[in-house]
């Protein structure tokens, strides 16, 4: 028997473990598409406790305390934060099979050289080694981040920031990683939504061109587009429920606009016809500048009235939709290419029924620009856990070029989440390493080491022009 | 190589057999959802021989004949049982990698004691030690219950029952073993089938209640679900073909009504307006009783139909449908909680692809009532199989919480399928042995072995109030 | 650790071994589905090098290439064989986990006697060696079939085609493998494509009907079925992107003809109707000569413009497709079966999300005409490779009956795919032999040996009447 977390932690043979300590282990790390808060980095914020890094906003691990039948009081209410750890604490262990288990005790190792188990028997001890550590002024936002050996950080930002931080650490000079915003403009491309006009409005603002027209949302955006550019940002982000694909006239658009701007319903045709029109613009704009589109789709959001009336958005009641966004997805693809357009395009689904579908969607779509143009993003939300790495990295090897696989990100909140990409790494070379031990693949370790390199770091620095 | 069906069949390592042997396979069956006949259970009913036993309903075992072009003549027909058994017998050695393979010889090993493999060749002997076994008064349908160490059964009950066989094996007092009625009011729901009006009369009839209009439906049905209630039902049964959720209007609602009991053709949208309607009441009902609402969904019925002419309904002639249920389960569940009156519900898809949706789900809806309120239940017909099962508790682990499972259930109308229970419990621990094994989760056995007796029978035993 | 490609690739164990070196590696190969050219058979054609045999018009190779970055002019286009040859094998390493790796090498293996591995460094040594052994005049067309111990192959042909190869084949009587056609009637079916009423007119001249309604296309269709049926075919083939089944009126079917015939658009529900009747009796003659009718579907086909006008169809630009086809499949067999004229039947889908509904199906549709009348076909094109056999053949194991399947076709235009034969036939002993090892499955060889026998050849034999 293996023991729990051991240095060859979900490593199965040799092969598996000299890949991942003599290559994988040391490669920096690109967290290309993350939702760390460029103020905490600037301000090299520090955590006064374990309860605030870990579920101060992490709803991963919230919806772990909901299905124990903890009360709100403990998760997001007012409970003292001993109380909450200790909540936290007691669910975990019944959380077996799942990744947080991993991910919780892969961080209280590496950042806390913590060798025990986490159970509402040990909170105690735990709660007390962190917090000892964290008042340590290496354990700071930027501490935590060199300790990560995180070469690129990506945030997730609002066409309408100033991106006033990035500047601010750019200017500074001083952090070895580079922080790059990232272009999220959802709330310009749901019309459907309530807070579209007063968005509109303030990317008006924020772009000072004014918008009264379809056209004027499209202008507005290159000019963010521009201006997010030139602070550096490499890649989009678009958070889409499903992949829409509707032609429409000027004039349907326009009325589309005008009735969203009004707040009069949209119909689903109507709000599809816009935003084709404005994500097509958008992606057009990406290609200018060389950037990579990220479309994310599948997703339910906000199923629980109750809790969204009391805590908003992103707060752990989201899931997993069943939407068909295969045709689209060609269809609005193909449209770009066709006019030269396309830009390098990463493709994530939250449906793990989809990855076939997609990973045979990316070689229709490929071109000489750059090997792997068209990439499908690493396990995703839902999907990132063992089980679901090892599918997308399967069927992507069965369908597409693994060794062109851009790979991992954390899509966290927390400074503390690059211990996912250790996770990523010892699976991807557990995967390879099955397969040369047994016989699937030659044994040639020069070459599967700086496949493993890619993968783990040189293909997104290649693809992200870093 | 391993013996087949050692004692150690399915446990892969030393964890998982200690996990089975030392905590599984002690633990009462509480087996809260099957088709087992109460009058049966109490008229303590004798079967002739195994022919009986195991063709007389298993549509299971008709599908393998079917599949081996054995002619109906001895599947649903006039042969005589020895021939009938023949047939089965020759099928089943080519059912390799069939669950059945796996069920027979468990059933034969339990029961009768048979250590050898069936097969055409060894046909006569098998018919003639387990006729012999079963013309002993031991092997009755309580004989079979007690051997199988069972807790509780939970029948499925038309609610227009008067539960006469619960009540008399209740007040006769004589079976350590809990049997209790569950409410499955499907025929009162589909509208859109034939035999709605018949049975709304009927329902009409067993409440009492003058049925004029769809809320008087929704009274009778009440007045059920009191009776049932009284006289034990600790959970409800729906059957649905998918997943619908249509606001509709009292007048709506009352028009649909009227249509479907004059026979006439109801559309989908009326349908699901009503079924809405019905639903909602129910599942209000449950909440307010402390019952557990049972959802069924993505089947395809009746498809063949000269075999549904010939033989009726559950004859082996459904298959799993591709349905869009998650989108209208949210917003079901959602309208319920909002109200404050979701009841306790397992959620089941005969699509193994809808897997990863139903557990994100789980976690929107959960609450401190219990925890584990919303459960995905156990891999269901055609996905109780081997892969089935780990693949559903796979998916509950890296996306719930595995250690609040209410575990395995057998659906079936066979005294000797308590062996699932069996076959459910060795491929649990060998899950969990195997993560332990390969150092993905500490070694502590003391609280592995409370995790599985927890999902074997303690975690069905709270969610029940048994 | 496993050399590569060594002697028990892809077996994991003695069982396995035994299964495959004693059984199924010397059992003739049914090749019932390929898009071989039967010209090229007749006249035994020759190749001058690699690069003709295996980048001439194999679109897998393409994808491969295209997904690293590689130039068209270096795949399909005009720079010399030798380096299209060096950026398919810089490409191939990095395709870690693609069956394009493993088939490749089993060829060089097989064929070509290299034991080596294909890089961008031994690809002169690889293209040297392999033009001179293709200058052998025993590698030949037929050379290579007689090398792959092939009994029969199954070509795909245009219903308008007057298979004069395969008479010339036939006349000749020189060849030990049987060469028969299949019946392909797309371009018939395909009412709202272009090119439908210039293949209805092509149609007329071949079957010597005058076509002028919708029933003279069925009545011609049914000349050209009785020819190919003289022919030696043995089964049809229908490409659908999806299963339809639209019942329509005897003069809406001829509405939609008379609309497709003057080249005006046709709707969905117009296409249906002429498709679902053009279908249907097409599914009616297959009964009647007791053909097998393939179905295949869920495909997205020339999704990327620029290419298709550049190169055509069937040049890597296809993908895989969501579709809900399981209801209306199950109705068109429904239908057929109601009038007691559905014929065998083999379902391919190519979403692999498909793979349990489609089994369940099956045992809806037996019958006692044959063991296994109604197959699951083997993983298909992009399903082609290790995982998705196992996944196609454990679904098929836990669902129906895995002793009764027809087993494995290329699909492939390439006559040194027959490798594929043998990866399927060791994926599928392995398969086995892993159950028995782990005491899932007795150890009785003598069966086991014939069952795989039987999936390898004898099912397929009896099946097609061979």
């Amino acid at each position: 028997m293996k023991p729990f977390l051991s240095k060859d932690f979900l490593l199965s043979n040799p092969t598996a473990a000299a890949l991942y300590h003599e290559h994988a282990a040391g490669m920096p790390i690109i967290d290309y598409h993350c939702h760390l808060d460029p103020q905490q980095i600037y301000e090299d914020v520090r955590f006064e406790n374990i309860t605030q890094v870990w579920l101060g906003g992490d709803h991963y691990k919230w919806r772990i305390m909901r299905s124990n039948g903890v009360p709100e009081y403990y998760i997001t209410g007012d409970a003292p934060d001993r109380e909450k750890f200790q909540k936290f604490a007691e669910a975990l262990p019944r959380a077996i099979g799942n990744p947080m288990y991993h991910w919780c005790h892969l961080e209280l190792k590496n950042f806390f050289g913590y060798e025990g188990t986490l159970s509402g028997d040990t909170a105690e001890e735990v709660w007390n080694l962190c917090n000892e550590k964290l008042a340590d002024p290496s354990f700071s936002a930027r501490g935590l981040i060199k300790m990560s050996n995180v070469a690129m950080i990506g945030t997730t930002d609002d066409p309408c920031s100033d991106l006033k931080w990035h500047k601010l650490i750019a200017e500074e000079g001083r952090m070895e990683t580079r922080v790059c915003p990232s272009f999220r403009p959802d709330p310009a491309v749901n019309i459907h939504k309530a807070g579209f006009a007063a968005y509109i409005e303030k990317l008006s603002a924020a772009s000072g061109i004014k918008i009264e027209h379809a056209c004027d949302v499209a202008r507005a955006l290159s000019q963010r587009i521009d201006y997010f550019d030139a602070v550096g940002c490499r890649a989009s982000d678009h958070g889409l429920d499903y992949i829409m694909y509707q032609e429409a006239s000027e004039a349907e658009i326009e009325a589309a606009f005008q009735k969203g701007m009004a707040g009069q319903i949209v119909t689903g045709r109507e709000a599809e016809g816009y935003q084709t029109y404005i994500l097509s613009h958008c992606a057009r704009e990406y290609a200018r500048h060389g950037w990579a589109m990220q479309l994310h789709f599948s997703c339910v959001r906000n199923t629980n009235t109750n809790m969204f009336r009391l805590l908003g958005a992103d707060t752990g009641f989201d899931g997993i939709a069943v939407t068909d966004s295969s045709a689209n997805l060609h269809r609005f693809m193909d449209s770009l290419n066709t006019e030269g357009q396309l830009p390098k395009t990463i493709i994530y689904s939250l449906n793990p029924a989809d990855d076939q579908w997609i990973d045979t969607l990316l070689g229709c779509h490929q071109s000489d620009e750059i090997p792997g143009k068209i990439q499908h993003g690493s396990a995703w939300w839902f999907n990132d856990n063992k089980v679901g790495m090892i599918n997308q990295m399967t069927s992507l090897g069965n369908l597409g070029i693994l060794g062109n696989f851009i790979g991992m990100l954390t899509d966290s909140r927390s400074f503390l989440s690059y211990a996912r990409h250790e996770y990523f790494r010892r699976i991807l070379c557990d995967l390879i390493g099955t397969w040369v031990e047994n016989g699937e693949y030659p044994a040639d370790m020069k070459f599967l080491g700086s496949l493993v390199e890619d993968i783990c770091t040189n293909n997104a620095k290649r693809y992200f022009n870093l």
